[in-house]
């Protein structure tokens, strides 16, 4: 795992201050194997946050703007090996472009970008193979989550038939944006989220989570995206239906509204030879369900049934639960064990989502929305 | 509970010999409570089988054909005060007639008819007030689908957003009908079934169960019919986005492909001030989601937070699980209650599905088919 | 099934009448199959209940004394087949004995009886075979506790190791007996209930239960009692530690005075080669546990894998819940058919709760208070 | 949080080396919060495992001995501020002496000793006040049980009547000491695991955890300690009865050859006014049971009805699932947090476990072993 450097890593962060759950989620993950430490910081974009923040932090190197530090990071010789983007969507483009251009390698939110074209020009610079561009659709990470994709491309389920996957959350049932709650505020503003809140949030996990385990892409979709809260401008909950390219068809639900969920992300997949379902909530858990009505097993992170790709991700015996962090810190491990092989000079592996999903992500939305304006017609993904 | 009659009310069934699951579960509903007790039948179209069907179960009384039980029943002082009507969907239109005709009440397994006019034409004759008619969608008889019911009408979840209503099987998800398995043989005959097999089998029970718990009616549907065994005549898959005449959206799958799943029918319901979720195979539990990320409530049957209409189809105090049967039971009890106050003249209270949700469920088909015929456009209901 | 006599047997009631529960259990679970017709009862010693509850049921016969049912039936040609015991405890034994002596085969309740040498006089009379004397321990009906107990059985856990067994419920956690409450009033009464109150009502179902599953006997129980409500006269909890005579060891544990439980009887057995779980509450679901970290099995009523002897105690498809009182039916429905086959002089099965098992009971009541008594040491049952 | 020294605090570890699991939960879980950073270790007894472990780990410094390691890093100006102990049992005296000695402060691995004696003693030494002595029942750290000591000790359930908990694994359900693994050849070893390997692995985590979340101490315990695979000089099973000075009653289970079982740690709490159940596999539901036959409400990490204490050791949204390197990292926090006040000489809060609970863990294995050893009689802890 410790590659060809015999030290850590030095990692930069934008974004993620003070009062951002999601820039404390990338500080835990990114060292939580011990691979990496961050030592650069651009936290916020208010000079007295961003210090601050980094303080707590014990961040050597705090600066005031991501500019200044892609190019000061690039100049020094024990500048950042690689640089997590951490900031609101609308931001991801510019940040991530200039850490590229100025050589630094990039792990990024998602989405990718706030509109498709600037993730297709990020993907174009990433195409070309001198910077890594990573993306964190951190629910790839699961052990669980590998080891379905592992016995769907293994032709355990035989022929993929119908796909069922839900992202319901409640967070936005009520208008915090109108009482100033930050994430609120820009998630339902178009200017900085983009055309969708609730598909572009959550939607496109479970999306990018369906084509991850099911191989398959989604073709088309036939969507109904709603605002179920007065005067919000774009949407908080989507029903759509779905088909891939396999053949398989099936239906994605989202929402932010549904009223006592938290973070209820699930996926079934039926094929001509068996069944698979997994839930976000308790993602130590795998359900296969075999064929001839013999008895759905149980699978279980770390446990002796389930395979290599669920092993290389799993950091504890059977019964020690691991959850959201460890999963996002898969991510990691494996971005940065490509980063070590790109020092190193060696073919890198990519086991961790990239520009390619980013830029599927942003058609996904694009389709989502354009298919509900025209009253929920069939449309290319 | 008893009546007016001091005696047990005498029924008779037609169809559910030997070999149909469903003839027992009508033949133990009915009797459960110890209201009634069937003394006559034609239990199979085959003389043989239907003689020794009725000998199995001590039957008074066997006939050969239903029509000539009809006019011996109605001709008998002691004939039957209610007839079940056991048989595959396309004789239901002509054997519930016969009865109706012959002034026998009638209690009539799913879906009411073979197609949308013969079930227009049975509410018809039943909307004259004679003879009663009702219709077995047993779900609604689970106590905690009464108590969600009453809960929505009560306002407690507020105003219903969000509809999540499933029902996915496997038990065909091979061609068992190329095997002659009886069941199978009949469902995916386009000439005995009608339009559809999934849609009509299980979708209709999903959808009346939506309407009956919500309150409110499926204004159209946008829909996805597939057939995934191959050679199959009627559909074995759909996947359908609802619109809710009361605002609400929502989808509603089913499959009978779908590998591992037995009898999965299950429902969530998102409003503004509540969520509600509950699943068929666990009947026995109700889900309530309060907002404000207030813990979710875990109501069981038989329990005290429970009310009145949960509580009137209950027998057992809780942790005393309630099954199928029971549920079942619970539309006979309240049947024999509405014939028991059509004997002694006094008006009927309708606590069960009648003609008017057999004439729903038609129509749900019909939408359904339509709107999957058409490449999934909006279809009203 | 349906044996040898062309006609529903016969049976007669004493107890359950009006105000007690299981009074409806045994009607509902005596009738469910369709193998028999309650016709007399002695349903309470209150005359005027007994003759109303009789009554409310359609029975033709209604006698005011269990005595003169029985000399009644026994002389009319029409008499009844077999009589139910639904009383209180004490009542047991003069009533089984009445019925036996007079030649009518007897379904009591458990325990068998108010004490250990009554228990053991009525079994005395059961073994010389000419009436059946069967107890409804009805727990042992569920399709899956057979399963259970047929794969322990078959050596499908291997040698036995640790038994983990519990039934835990509340409604005794307030005094509810000082408030006039009928059963809390007798199951609290020395007088009537026996010497225990919590070990006779539920720790005997829950020996029981693991007796029958593991083929082993208790040998010798530690066990402390207490009284966790002031002023109460008998037991409302008990932890035990077991020793089996086949060598396993472990726990039973049983609770009245539960917080929020309902009626969780659940049992988990280890074995050197797999693990079983079953809880009352969801009882179409059993666990297996296979060794090897193989993944758990989830085992389902009606189900492909499970064997024979569930498949005879299951009515309906799986994903159709069946409940408590089909469960109860189950040991009906094999009483019945062994009445059917001692009417026709054939030899009988016994697959139901004997005489044997109330004498078990009956010793286990007695070494729990007896262990506990001394301060928890090990007492031979 | 960050406290009054702007760096991170530099630990050092003893054991842990390649191989041994806990090692790398110590690792992650000190550093998880960004608070600390590793940068000595003697990580393994043998010299060349413990160079390239520290290697592997970028770990500064690496020694060949504790000793050694103790001296050097006190002489050094930046040296360790505090020391990880994850050696197998008979090291844990030896070498958190050694440290304390050298005013170096110490987190331990449990159980604090081999023996009571030497747990006491060094109890003793941390009482002195001058160094801190923290042990790792990292199951304390997680929110929910905090959240559960939290509603025990503000009375929401009243008067503490039973207490049901076990710990349950399968691990060592065949003797895979004679294969040569070697976590198993120290636990079943008396010479290096102690009295115990059952009840002093799994049966102290049980006792420790019922005794932080009940605020009562075990006051004695009547114990059945087996062993049920052929050879093994330790036990690996035991049941027990125990009484808690508070009044409550219950049951202690533990066993490494429960057939299936993961690492099956569950507490239930029944009071006089509500009940508390927790399962350690799926850590962020806890269960609390009100009386009256209201609903059971299903708390959740991160959700807004738990607590200060529970928020305290929380550190995502609800619905992100946190495991069980986050409640380890818990006690870590709270130790480095101390280990800044001893720095800052300001008072310290305590909030980890101590040696006092080290200390009742020994005095807890030698009444369980010694109950069992007389037969099972009631021996006081």
């Amino acid at each position: 795992m410790s590659g060809p450097l015999l030290r850590k890593l030095r990692a930069g962060i934008v974004g993620g201050g003070r009062g951002a759950f999601i820039g404390s989620v990338h500080r835990i993950a990114s060292q939580l194997d011990g691979e990496a430490v961050i030592v650069a910081g651009a936290l916020s974009s208010d000079p007295q946050n961003a210090r601050e923040s980094a303080a707590e932090w014990y961040l050597p190197r705090s600066y005031d703007s991501f500019e200044t530090m892609a190019s000061a990071e690039a100049a020094r010789e024990d500048g950042i090996d690689f640089v997590i983007v951490a900031t609101p969507n609308h931001l991801h483009f510019p940040v991530a472009k200039a850490f590229l251009d100025a050589g630094i390698h990039v792990m990024c939110d998602k989405p990718l970008a706030y509109a498709r074209a600037q993730a297709e020009e990020l993907a174009s610079i990433a195409s070309r193979g001198s910077t890594l561009l990573g993306l964190t659709h951190n629910y790839t990470g699961y052990p669980l989550v590998r080891e379905a994709r592992a016995r769907v491309k293994a032709g355990e389920i035989g022929q993929l038939r119908k796909v069922l996957v839900e992202y319901n959350q409640d967070w936005l049932m009520e208008p915090l944006e109108l009482g100033g709650q930050k994430q609120a505020a820009w998630r339902t503003d178009p200017a900085r989220a983009g055309k969708s809140c609730c598909v572009g949030d959550i939607g496109t996990h479970a999306a990018q989570l369906l084509e991850f385990i099911s191989g398959q892409r989604i073709q088309a979709v036939c969507a109904e995206l709603s605002t179920f809260v007065a005067g919000r401008a774009l949407d908080d909950d989507a029903n759509m239906l779905l088909r891939l390219d396999g053949g398989a068809r099936g239906t994605l639900v989202c929402s932010q509204v549904a009223c006592g969920e938290e973070n209820a992300l699930a996926i079934r997949l039926y094929g001509s030879k068996g069944g698979l379902e997994w839930r976000q909530q308790e993602p130590n858990t795998l359900i296969f369900k075999p064929p001839g009505a013999a008895p759905w097993q149980i699978l279980r992170t770390g446990r002796g049934e389930t395979g290599m790709a669920a092993a290389a991700a799993t950091r504890l015996p059977s019964g020690h639960p691991e959850g959201y962090l460890e999963a996002f810190a898969v991510l990691y491990r494996n971005f940065i064990a490509d980063v070590r092989r790109k020092l190193a000079g060696v073919p890198t592996l990519g086991d961790y989502p990239t520009a390619e999903d980013g830029v599927r992500g942003l058609r996904f939305i694009d389709a989502a929305v354009a298919s509900s304006a025209s009253g929920a017609v069939w449309t290319p993904v």
